[in-house]
């Protein structure tokens, strides 16, 4: 039997609305569709009676190591994460795990981008990201709490404008005090910081704060955390970080 | 006469399967678009009638006045970028000239975020960017080259995979060599470069170098280059970032 194809997908942000064709018609050719249940939910409309694996809060290898089964049975199988499937998405384990098949045993695949969360928050905001950027993602499950430190110090030193990943969660709530106290080495006080909270999804909320005080704002897992650099300025409820400098 | 709404579209990297449903609908809706020509043909299909603003090189700041001034008649109009338009594109300079108006002379507006190029890249290279980047215009047309310079440090420093938008125009060939040494004082000379041209275009093609060589391939004002972190591999022609650092 002819093996399956592994399609691994960034639906984007949330909505229908903003997944491209390419994403979707990926997923509607797919017989098996793996992910987390938060982002199954976001797309129920399109799975029709589809084999859906991995709803529950499963160990992200276990749900890889699924999903490249059932394409040796013949099935194509999309893998699908939110925003883009390369940032902190389900891409880097897939690829690994099939490249790690003796050459034979290999499905075919394939990745297809998506709306980041970092853009779609952007938009929300105003023009946070016009110049250079930095992503980090405050999670140390994987990265040691030394290495993300070293980085925000990093992206403040070199006028970064820095969006924080993964904020916090019920786990972690002190890291953020500790990102605010490095950049406050470096930053003014009244430095713009952008909070979108489920952006493009139901329940989105964005906060315009300051580096002062960003802190105190309600910030949770489904958060992204926009810092302005040296340039930032807040107009009429928008954020906005000039392309250029005054030169 | 009731004024027009302006839409900032990020019609993703090219082909229309990559753009978002909510970035065509926008373009559907709006009797005048906006952009550069590069961007227009790659949306010719979509454009029937329209008129199109600013198809020659003219000047941001012009095409944006002219944008704006179509709203004032009661049009509603599409300003185009391609990837995302919050990420070096349109969005900065629409708000900020919205925002510098009157306040009852500002038209209505939104940002549509879009598939950033730095993530159509990393979809065809493999999974280069599963842990933190940084990005990077090479641009010094309104950024100083000395900022440019410590951005480029700070992100070595930082450990950050790096994605370098604008790498190399007719005008501008030194910058890469310059970039490349400061790179290689942190990274090992084997550390993996890749090289993406016109991705998601027709002539799409991609390079896997290492850090002591990639300034001799292929790089020009269409390409987008992602530098390898301390952690990044190369497996069967794809490029890797393990989401954690073994620990």
């Amino acid at each position: 039997m002819e093996m399956g194809k592994i399609s691994v997908v960034g639906i984007g942000p949330g909505g229908l609305d903003e997944m491209t064709p390419r994403a979707r018609q990926a997923i509607e050719n797919a017989e098996v569709v793996a992910g987390y249940n938060t982002y199954i939910r976001l797309i129920e409309k399109i799975l029709g009676g589809k084999k859906i694996i991995g709803r529950a809060m499963m160990q992200e290898i276990e749900r890889c190591r699924l999903a490249i089964e059932e394409t040796l049975s013949g099935k194509n199988v999309a893998v699908i994460s939110s925003g883009d499937a390369g940032v902190y998405g389900m891409a880097g384990l897939v690829v690994e795990m099939i490249l790690n098949l003796p050459e034979k045993n290999r499905p075919q695949f394939e990745i297809i981008a998506g709306v980041s969360a970092v853009n779609a928050a952007s938009a929300i905001l105003g023009a946070p990201l016009m110049n250079d950027f930095a992503v980090i993602s405050l999670s140390d499950l994987m990265t040691p709490w030394e290495i993300i430190k070293k980085r925000v110090r990093a992206a403040a030193q070199g006028d970064f404008v820095i969006a924080l990943y993964n904020p916090k969660s019920k786990r972690r709530v002190t890291q953020l005090d500790e990102v605010q106290k490095i950049l406050l080495e470096y930053r003014e006080k009244n430095t713009p910081v952008g909070i979108v909270t489920n952006a493009g999804r139901e329940g989105e909320s964005k906060i315009i704060s300051t580096l002062e005080n960003f802190t105190r704002e309600e910030i949770n897992m489904f958060s992204l955390v926009l810092i302005g650099n040296s340039q930032t300025f807040v107009k009429a409820g928008f954020m906005m970080t000039p392309r250029g400098y005054n030169v």
